[in-house]
């Protein structure tokens, strides 16, 4: 079980979380819970760490940043203590929790857990800070921020778990955003591909790279509100969404307790930026003029685009960039405006991504033109194509996000019933 | 050198220690610091504690209450670092500091200072927290509160320190409070046998506890006040109190730098209470009767005295406790009143405890007479004594407490010239 920061904001919430943590390890015999440090303690020391050195040793931060996920593991093994269950804190360092020596954004690299499973063994619920680990040198390590959701998957598979519940802010997975569309459905399950997708597109319920990592090791992971009642826990009564294989997902399917959709969700994404570099020589080479020096500045294109100009040797290339990493971008860009020999640069961030998700449109034809049609049929301009396995993703003007995320829910049938 | 909790109150406090460190580093190649949470960090943090859970778990309440020095150690290695300095933090568990497991009250039972050592003679600047260390069980422990003067001591052994160097809220260890008497002057230096007197007896510099094991472990200790600057540092001006055995005391009574004085200083305590149990029946053991159980409940009682009554055969029996613990001895000898015979118990915490203290007085005889001399030419009525080698006391009415200290202090010459 893995409890996020506004459950852990203060001793009363901790009560709360306890109660729930004592109604399931009141069904299964071993619980481990992963916390998160109080809601705003971590931004307090950061900024301590800002104030005594701008240019801070990544290692040092650790050791302050860390604390706060401290002061909570032993908060909530007191809390259900008190609640009369056996209960210890398990820090990083105890565990130990092997990672690699990157402070502040350190890996994962093994878990340990022996010693912790005698104690599950032995009816006692382990409380495990998330966020912080071991480094080889000795040193306390931090996974990065939201890194908690990646130390209760790695947690999870470290004692073998039959289940790693996220309880968070939002009470599951749904089709979209509820706020653009109020008929908008919590899914019962997704697959880990399709939650990657949905993650990194706009859907901000997990930390992307705790769902890869829960795919890696074979976790079944739950998202669930931390407004659940232990009452719903006891009674097994869970309205999250379940995260699984496709071989899972398949096994749902077959079993009847899923409907197999043909698109799972449509996600949206402001964030991105697009860049037009006109009458770029249309020759070997050119391209990798334009996208190495991103690609080293660690700037993640996504959409690209070649139009033939009206010039003969000639082409404009469009493609986009994260909005934040816009002006580097643009800079670097213009450093090599001789080498690449470019014309103009046109820059836009008034651009939106929408994306269609779905391992069922895998097997399915049909599931792009639909995209296409519906859109257009609104008049909206698709500016930009790109395609996974299990993604469409078409670049629209911003203004238009809505509009195209609520024709496109309809389209696919994903709209709930009254 | 250690810092204590007011010193570690904000980054820009933190700075100004940094400054201290990184003068002190100048001057001297290998410096380790040991240092408090922020005021207020560890009050917060107990509270976090009751909140959780009433009767908490010492072991869970150690890995909350740890997590203040935590954030204090990597904050001043980070600030450390911003002034140019090399600097790390080590933690408890890994210095490592190996305490007993009796947590919340660990007593610390070996510093294996290797690693640390290696680091120091490399030039980096060792930030210790104070108060935690690690037990037999790998756990977190914590030392009681304050602590820190302990592990700074311990440290100071353990690394074969030159001096450590403790800056507090005061300049220096007073010939009595100057808040009582305007003259008291700061004493240049006194041994580890009258600061234990004085410290026991009021005059609340430093741990008890953390001058028992300077003495042990022969730590040269000095009391600094955290307002010195960093310019006094460089200039080797510290005006604070050294605190060392008696064999330098006497080289620096010989070498000039010190003058030996009959007296050292004059303490006084409020904070006893006097039981007067009546007619005791004057038998082998009843003294034992009356004591035993009150040393069983570690119960301290200090001063005793024995009046034969009017009636033959029986002893009024006079002593005192600590006012904390007042009721609870009063309780438990009502309940064995049958077994010791008294007839009525009188209690009374108006009263003080003032002593003169000094190694001088070993050698000399006249100070006590000059002491029962000087109150009763001012009507001050001494109700009980007590003595050891180089400390006396006696038991007055608490209202004459500020007059006691004052006859007293200009009696043995100790009032500041003008």
């Amino acid at each position: 079980m893995k409890f996020g920061g506004t459950s852990m904001a203060g001793t009363e919430r901790i009560r709360r979380v306890a109660g729930i943590v004592r109604a399931q390890a009141a069904k299964d015999s071993e619980v481990a819970v992963v916390v998160s440090a109080m809601a705003g303690e971590t931004d307090r020391l950061v900024n301590f760490c800002r104030e005594a050195n701008a240019l801070y040793d990544p290692a040092e931060y650790d050791v302050v940043v860390a604390s706060g996920e401290q002061v909570t593991s032993g908060l909530l093994a007191l809390t259900l203590q008190s609640l009369g269950c056996k209960a210890r804190s398990w820090l990083g360092w105890q565990v130990p929790v092997a990672t690699e020596s990157a402070h502040g954004k350190a890996r994962i690299a093994a878990i340990t857990a022996d010693a912790m499973i005698a104690r599950l063994e032995a009816g006692e619920i382990a409380v495990v800070p998330g966020f912080q680990g071991l480094s080889e040198e000795g040193r306390v390590t931090t996974l990065g921020r939201g890194g908690s959701d990646t130390s209760a998957v790695a947690v999870a598979a470290a004692i073998d778990a039959t289940r790693c519940d996220i309880y968070t802010d939002v009470d599951g997975v749904y089709t979209t955003d509820p706020r653009i569309v109020a008929k908008a459905r919590k899914l019962k399950a997704v697959t880990y591909e399709e939650m990657l997708e949905l993650a990194s597109v706009g859907a901000k319920v997990l930390q992307t790279r705790s769902v890869g990592l829960a795919m890696k090791a074979g976790v079944r992971l739950q998202v669930l509100s931390s407004f659940v009642g232990e009452d719903a826990v006891a009674a097994d009564d869970l309205p999250g969404t379940l995260i699984v294989s496709d071989q899972e997902m398949d096994e749902l399917v077959k079993g009847g307790e899923m409907e197999r959709q043909h698109v799972t969700g449509i996600a949206h994404d402001k964030n991105e930026a697009k860049i037009i570099l006109t009458r770029v020589p249309d020759k070997p080479g050119a391209v990798a003029d334009i996208f190495a020096p991103l690609a080293d500045a660690s700037i993640n294109v996504d959409m690209i685009i070649q139009n033939v100009g009206r010039d003969k040797g000639e082409t404009d290339v469009t493609f986009t960039v994260p909005q934040a990493d816009l002006a580097r971008a643009q800079a670097l860009l213009e450093d090599r405006r001789g080498e690449i020999g470019f014309n103009r640069i046109i820059t836009d961030s008034q651009i939106a991504k929408i994306s269609v998700v779905g391992v069922g449109m895998k097997s399915h034809a049909g599931v792009a033109s639909t995209m296409f049609r519906s859109l257009s049929d609104r008049g909206i301009n698709i500016q930009a194509i790109s395609t996974s396995e299990i993604k469409i993703s078409v670049m629209i003007d911003e203004d238009e996000t809505e509009l195209a995320v609520r024709v496109l829910h309809t389209a696919y049938g994903l709209d709930a019933e009254d």
